[in-house]
């Protein structure tokens, strides 16, 4: 395992104190979550937690999540305990962007109905201002994806639609992803007013920037664990 | 034909004079739109148009253009010269209501990218306020159905997943339709209050609410067309 996969696991390990006994459990998507689900299935099988249950943010962390044997089940309409996450950037407001693992929807919608909602990650994932090395990512509608990536374009990014393998990386949802890059030094007000903007444009199922839903953030760094608590 | 689809035939025939040769056309969904749909095929193959060509905002609506001899093209980054389709509801903002044919999101992604976008009815389909006689249709992605209807239910609506046949209606896109119905009484600004909540739902792919859209609309009535033009 190199060094940041050990990073990755030791902030996993950490962030699964979160989860308790009788939970009903938001699973994240990508490397550093799927660190947090082999954990909740070794605490599970282990008898440290009990009766937790999941709900996977993607098709591949459902498949893992069953392989270590974490029971499964659709998002009630009351919600989740806490869902744990990676992120791609996070500020001090503990706002981030997600996405570039392209489940950043379902990821969003579990997060937003999480009593609590947990990131996960190394530090250097750490910025002053989002948008500032990671595109924020936008899914949208294959209709009309041209004009839809032209008024992301009016909006001030530069859009690039995600390529996998040469042909367009396709979501869970049967979507694309347009990967909006801000300019340099764009403000954190003028990301904001950004986000706002590309929610209120058809053809946006939803894009990157989660603003004001996270509660606690776990780093990991050559010194350790460093936990952060929304004010 | 049934007086009231007499009264649609005029009123599609009535708006056609909005499509010129050469333009490109938002082709509408549904009964109104068809007759529309059908008036561009005639006025093609008798000659009175020439070049015209079609973005359909449904399979349905394709399907149709083709067999009348419609052009299509896919809706190409800077838009369309003009869109002409049916309403649920209209008020004297020219704000409407649309989706009861489940159309509604790529029917709102041709509407936003029109230079001029025009709706056409029956005058039966004017209110004072919006919402006061139709729900406002929201599609809504399958993933966290539940949970997202009960955040519509947090925004004053009354939600109720639409049906067919007794089983979840599907989307073009292959998602849900839940439809709001707003309290009795439900002032203008409250409905417009609730439309920018929900453009800021995960796991909400549009809504019917088409505010700040509408170029013009022609209505039929008893004693002839209405001409309503944007102020």
């Amino acid at each position: 395992m190199t060094e940041i996969e050990r990073m990755k696991q030791r902030v996993a390990i950490a962030a699964a104190v979160r989860v308790r006994s009788g939970m009903l459990v938001g699973l994240g998507t990508g490397s550093t979550a799927a660190h947090l689900v082999r954990e909740l299935g070794r605490r599970l099988a282990s008898g440290e937690l009990q009766r937790v249950r999941g709900v996977p943010t993607s098709v591949a962390t459902a498949t893992l999540a069953r392989e270590v044997g974490i029971p499964l089940v659709e998002l009630p309409a009351d919600g989740v305990d806490v869902t744990i996450d990676g992120m791609d950037e996070v500020d001090d407001r503990l706002d981030c962007i997600k996405g570039l693992g392209g489940a950043l929807t379902r990821e969003k919608i579990v997060a937003a109905a999480s009593r609590e909602f947990v990131l996960i990650g190394d530090h250097g994932k750490r910025v002053g201002t989002l948008g500032e090395r990671t595109p924020v990512p936008v899914e949208v509608l294959a209709f009309g994806a041209e004009r839809t990536a032209a008024r992301l374009r009016g909006l001030g990014a530069e859009p690039r639609l995600r390529l996998v393998d040469g042909a367009p990386k396709t979501t869970d949802n049967g979507h694309l992803i347009v990967d909006c890059h801000l300019p340099p030094g764009t403000p954190a007000e003028a990301v904001r007013a950004f986000a706002a903007a590309v929610d209120g444009v058809p053809g946006i199922v939803s894009h990157g920037l989660f603003l004001g839903l996270t509660h606690r953030v776990f780093l990991a760094g050559p010194d350790g664990i460093e936990e952060l608590v929304a004010g």
